[in-house]
């Protein structure tokens, strides 16, 4: 974005102090340990958070409703009543040890959106809509990205509201609680096009220098469970080249697996994690090793090429050493493409705002990627602190915000025009 | 051994009958699930195998003394008072899944070269003595070779006294319980030698089709914990160049350390065991991955050239990936050299009675390695089945066990002369 004189009600720019503002008030609730916040899902403190939210939605003269799953939909009107509406949003709740931004920044920059429209006097035909999805970091009910899944079709209403946390209390019994009643059916509408403004998470855009991601694409991922079984010899007598070793083939397996994936740069990822084996002595050979792993390819073939790759490994590591393998899948999201069209209009938006701009994969889930089944949908990103996410340390500036709304607030313009 | 005609009282040949239906009784104290045995050092168990031994000793004409650190020793007197016993001795305790021979073969194969030598009337100028030593497996009482380590001098008796087992029970106050009251000082006095006779654990005589092996020195061991720090990065936006990942890190130095191993074959040995990470999510990279290491050289130079080449490993690996390390030694045992003349004596003892016999290293701890330090010490191996050891299914045939227990009786004969 050039230097240009900035006035208050400059067009190009959403009011990044107020953005900026709201952003810090929203983290005081829910406050984490370390700067953070931890405002999980359908809790009190994300009751609290909502209220917020809907008191300055209001406030600016807002309509709000709400669904079966709780999503929360801002609207504001358009004036021609026959364009569906173009929505933007993202989520409240955090992560146990969540940061300032993930999520929220989305949902406070399209109220921004619409407070600027308001200041500037623009009207649109369509209308403008923020949406809060309910659950989108599945950390206390174990689905993430529950309340637009729900409402794209992914997941069924009621197997939502059964889903429980720890102690065993389901999103039903808290709903009833809190006293949250949706009245619109938690189902896909039609919409214009859906953007969805996040930080990156990552440290692509950070170590690239450059200002805003153009996301085309959402990485699906694969989740398995590794197990190899050897024989649990004792550790002293039993000569190396004997031995059926699970610890010896995971080393192995771990090695040819990142092999595939430089093979597959940039966007294809295998993260090994959960690394247990048994028994629980150094005496002996591991009897099992385990672990699980999580392709994250950016496209389907991608995918297919990877699983091929790894089960090849393992098929070949655990012959030589023979050792047994299972490979189970855990569970699986498809990579999602972004509609071509919408992801131009970010694209242009940005450039045309004198942005630096890269296309980039999202490495992570987002909401968006339940919306892009049922409308037109692109993200956007901006940069944060190391790459750092899910983490009470998560930090962007506020010239980032800032850029980041007032693409957002270009593309929407565009879009709703 | 050929297959000379037997006869009740050939005097190269112990009692076979006699020696495998007392190690088929002694399997029945602690029976185990799966036909072995669960007889835990200074349990109820433990005394019961004790009394059943010692009315064989005395029923034998033996005489029976404890030291106080409860070790067991019957003798068989000399003729010549100026003569240190000829000692054979092995362990009574198992694992908690034991097998049926691992320790308490080569403290019935003694007292059966005790029977053979009266039956054959044959006095010897030394003692013939016959150690249980307390504690070899380490298993409820975290220390192993407990009793022999102590009684050599390896170990404090205030220190062995207070060792607990899971629930907070000291040594001191189960031997209380037992009332096991041991008179000598635990403490070496000279001997002429000491021998051992135990099953291999491990497959080289099996794989090698022979039947005697000749130990020429006892593995040593150092273990490690290593811990290796990474930066638990949100596992899907993180390029796979840019990661922090323990896991990663883990892989290559197992397989370097391999490499090493392989180099300093066939003694050396390197098993990873115990592996684990945190945080226990798929979605985030380690941020910490453990595991232990046993390095099992056969000698001291060997040990430090393959822990000069793990650290090496560990280093090269590390700062590659940008990963912490910390190597630290949980506990350590300098590998033992036998004595060469009393090894000779085995060796001889066992081509002189036609076996067929290779020298080998033994990769586990025996009681015979603390012996080793104050008097001139030796062991014989017999084969096992598969290698298996510490397992209930451990099992050797009558024909190995009388082979092992004949060679015993031949060396400790001429060693006795």
């Amino acid at each position: 974005m050039t230097d240009s004189p900035r006035t208050e009600l400059d067009p190009r720019r959403v009011d990044g102090a107020r953005l900026w503002g709201r952003l810090m008030e929203m983290a005081t609730i829910g406050p984490g340990v370390a700067g953070g916040s931890n405002r999980q899902a359908i809790s009190d403190e994300d009751a609290a958070g909502r209220e917020l939210f809907t008191g300055w939605a209001s406030a600016a003269g807002c309509t709000i409703a709400m669904d079966r799953i709780v999503n929360l939909f801002v609207r504001r009107a358009g004036t021609d009543p026959d364009r569906a509406p173009v929505m933007t949003g993202s989520h409240l709740d955090t992560q146990p040890t969540g940061g300032r931004f993930d999520g929220v920044y989305g949902v406070l920059a399209g109220l921004e959106v619409i407070e600027r429209l308001d200041e500037l006097g623009v009207e649109t035909a369509a209308p403008i809509e923020v949406a809060v999805w309910t659950n989108e970091e599945g950390s206390r009910f174990p689905h993430s990205m529950m309340g637009s899944g729900v409402w794209a079709g992914a997941l069924d209403l009621e197997g939502a509201y059964e889903l429980t946390d720890r102690s065993g209390i389901s999103v039903g019994d808290e709903l009833q609680r809190l006293g949250w009643i949706g009245e619109l059916p938690a189902e896909a509408r039609p919409l214009t096009a859906y953007l969805e403004l996040h930080i990156e998470q990552g440290p692509i855009l950070e170590e690239a220098e450059v200002e805003i991601g153009v996301v085309t694409a959402g990485q699906g991922y694969r989740w398995y469970e590794l197990e190899l079984r050897g024989f649990p010899a004792h550790a002293g007598p039993t000569p190396m080249p004997g031995r059926r070793d699970p610890a010896q083939a995971i080393a192995r397996i771990i090695t040819r697996v990142h092999e595939a994936t430089d093979d597959l740069a940039p966007w294809a990822r295998a993260p090994f994690a959960q690394l247990s084996s048994e028994p629980a002595t150094p005496h002996t050979l591991p009897a099992v090793v385990r672990c699980t792993l999580a392709l994250r390819p950016p496209a389907l073939e991608v995918l297919d090429e990877l699983e091929g790759r790894m089960r090849e490994a393992v098929g070949a590591v655990c012959a030589d050493l023979r050792v047994d393998a299972d490979v189970r899948v855990l569970s699986a999201s498809a990579p999602v493409a972004f509609d071509p069209a919408t992801v131009d209009v970010v694209r242009s938006s940005a450039t045309g705002l004198g942005c630096s701009a890269i296309d980039i994969v999202s490495g992570a889930g987002h909401d968006a990627c339940q919306v892009a089944a049922v409308a037109p949908t692109a993200m956007i990103f901006v940069p944060c602190l190391d790459g750092l996410s899910h983490n009470e340390a998560e930090d962007i500036t506020p010239e980032q915000a800032e850029r980041g709304a007032s693409v957002l607030l270009e593309a929407m313009r565009r879009l709703a025009a």
